[in-house]
């Protein structure tokens, strides 16, 4: 195999990721040294290539139970395929780097469907999850050895499939005398807690709740659909914290639900929303805004008291993700936790849009050197596996 | 990894195979010895598990163009899976060998869809091929490494993604010093040609035309749909061949076109046959049925005289698939080419029904030594490439 030798020797590798929302490809080059869940990256490049129209159309086509036929999909595998490749060759471009020089490429593959529940079959029951962007493309056309199919391997080991960004939270963040936690604040909020010295297979991972979510579809509403996001916190701005709104947005099931869990977007979604608000027809909207910021703050916050404080003390929250913009976001969670250091992942080297790219690269890399990466703890799988189908390029089998 | 560290030396594969037909799993164990394509090959056990009717409508409803969505196709992905996980296991039962002990699963997996032919994207022209049965599934459950996605990678050098088999027919049958040519006769005839010292990129192979398709649609017709076959050729027991009818159905045009080609079995299937027995109202079912087998031969003799007999002397026919049961087919051939050993695949040591599925173990030992196992003269690929997608197995890092 094209491997080095000595296992901890520095590499490089490509990571693609392509999200459910279906706008573009994020690609990033990296460097990896070390071995196992210690090895250190750093970024070399990044982008996004973002989909046209008609790609988002085909895509969108694909997704969802009841859509797609086997024609257009096994068609947009091979399409989907086609573009990973070209990303990949841009983003060695971009970082200067011939592509013979990188030992993997790690690709998500689009979702057109993710199912983690069991459903019973005769005989078996079964949960699967569907990423096209066929990796055999991708290593006939850039001649890089392929990773893909992550999530599948762990759902064959009796997992949900994600999340996987818990394995890059350890390898970036963790520290041998202090605890910390990451945090990702996107639609949904989610956590990956790291106590001091403490190995891959005793972090903990889980959803929060609303991350922007809640934020964004108030925004949408109270500016007559003129803005997506409330920018800066700025519509919040002098509204005041309403008691009997809070505690109606408290009373979410989902916030007293025992780890591991995750949110779909739907449950922190309009109809959650609408039902509340019109309990508190009467209400300003900074009034409404400041509320569901602190509402957003307070389940994150109540996760990590009730479910992470008992194992270890926390110094650090590391925030990522949009969320990390919002001024009242991060200033609620100084206020819950005014003894902790509440930073932003940007400092750590890792841009927050390339987050799940590098980890894409990650795994990859895991995967060709023999290095179980999926995170039991988080997913919920009954062991600790090798992820992913190796699809191999020209120069796999050299060092055989 | 888990192979030998002397590339020749014995080792156990198991090969799964499952047709377009949907009706079941071939399963075969073999054992390997040797390298490259001048490997030896022995059949340990093979077996066939038949789908229930249950199953073969879940997988009937995901076939055909406009067939399937995602959520079906995402799940019997995991379904099959277990299906062929289960066949592994089965088969190595059988076979009175530990699971521990195979260093390779080949499965091919259930076709969805093949569309071998270029369609324009936006910016890209695409061909691509589907196969499910989820190879994480697989190599979770028997803890063996698995190799699967062979015809996607066939596809993605520019290759139709079939035929795979004349790679297998390469390592049983050719020879220093005798030119041998393999027919299988299924519903379509195919056949690998093999001069005396050629190599794996010098042999031929296509479709020469019917194989029984026609033959059996003849029986049906003639037995008012109570016979699918002609069981020992007896319909056409004392039928003489009609000349003009004969002459009609060689006016196919898919016998003049040149190699490499592949018929679709609509080609020869009722549309055809209907319109040129419409225009021969008064012939007896015995003179159609001699007709019908002596077409079938004529086609087959075509083809070697018109593509094959330029390269080399040939001395023997070894004939597999259903055909060689038929006498008309085998007597046929015997005197279409008197000089000629007709002999059938079965005396060398590979039965005809296990042979797909030999195959597939044959070409997942290949890719785990990482030797390209396409026939680009038989595909249309434009190189020789490592077939397939590696899902490492328990065993897989051991020897790094």
């Amino acid at each position: 195999m094209a491997l080095p030798e000595n296992p901890s020797a520095e590499r490089l590798a490509v990571g693609l990721m392509s999200g459910t929302s279906a706008d573009g490809i994020d690609a990033a080059l990296v460097r990896i040294e070390g071995a196992g869940a210690e090895v250190s990256v750093t970024l070399l490049a990044s982008d996004t290539l973002r989909y046209t129209p008609s790609v988002r159309q085909r895509l969108q086509g694909c997704m969802g139970p009841e859509a797609g036929n086997v024609r257009e999909m096994t068609l947009l595998d091979a399409y989907m395929g086609e573009l990973f490749a070209h990303a990949v060759m841009h983003i060695c471009k971009k970082g200067s780097v011939d592509p013979q020089a990188i030992s993997a490429v790690g690709s998500h593959g689009q979702t057109l469907f993710h199912h983690p529940e069991s459903i019973q079959y005769p005989g078996f029951s079964v949960s699967s999850t569907l990423q096209i962007g066929s990796p055999a493309i991708i290593a006939q056309r850039t001649g890089i050895t392929v990773v893909s199919g992550f999530r599948r391997r762990d759902m064959a080991a009796g997992g949900q499939g994600a999340p996987l960004a818990p394995y890059l939270d350890y390898i970036l963040y963790h520290h041998r005398s202090r605890s910390r936690i990451a945090l990702n604040i996107g639609g949904i909020a989610n956590i990956t807690a790291l106590p001091a010295g403490a190995g891959p297979g005793e972090i903990m991972a889980f959803d929060t709740g609303p991350g922007n979510a809640l934020l964004d579809l108030a925004a949408y509403h109270f500016s007559g659909g003129k803005k997506t996001y409330d920018v800066d916190g700025a519509m919040a701005l002098g509204g005041r914290v309403q008691a009997p709104l809070l505690q109606a947005l408290e009373e979410h099931p989902f916030l007293r639900k025992a780890p591991p869990k995750s949110a779909d977007k739907d449950e922190f979604g309009p109809l959650f929303l609408d039902g509340i608000l019109a309990r508190f027809p009467s209400l300003a909207s900074p009034d409404v805004m400041a509320t569901i910021a602190a509402f957003t703050v307070r389940s994150v916050a109540t996760a990590i008291l009730e479910f992470c404080v008992q194992r270890a003390r926390y110094e650090e929250i590391i925030v990522s993700g949009g969320g990390a913009k919002n001024p009242l976001l991060m200033e609620g969670l100084q206020e819950a936790f005014p003894k902790l250091t509440i930073s932003a992942s940007d400092d750590y080297g890792i841009p927050s849009g390339a987050k799940e790219a590098v980890l894409m690269a990650v795994l990859a890399d895991a995967t060709l050197h023999g290095w179980p990466s999926n995170v039991p703890a988080a997913t919920g799988a009954n062991a600790s596996v090798i992820l992913g189908d190796i699809t191999p390029g020209a120069g796999f089998f050299e060092k055989e």
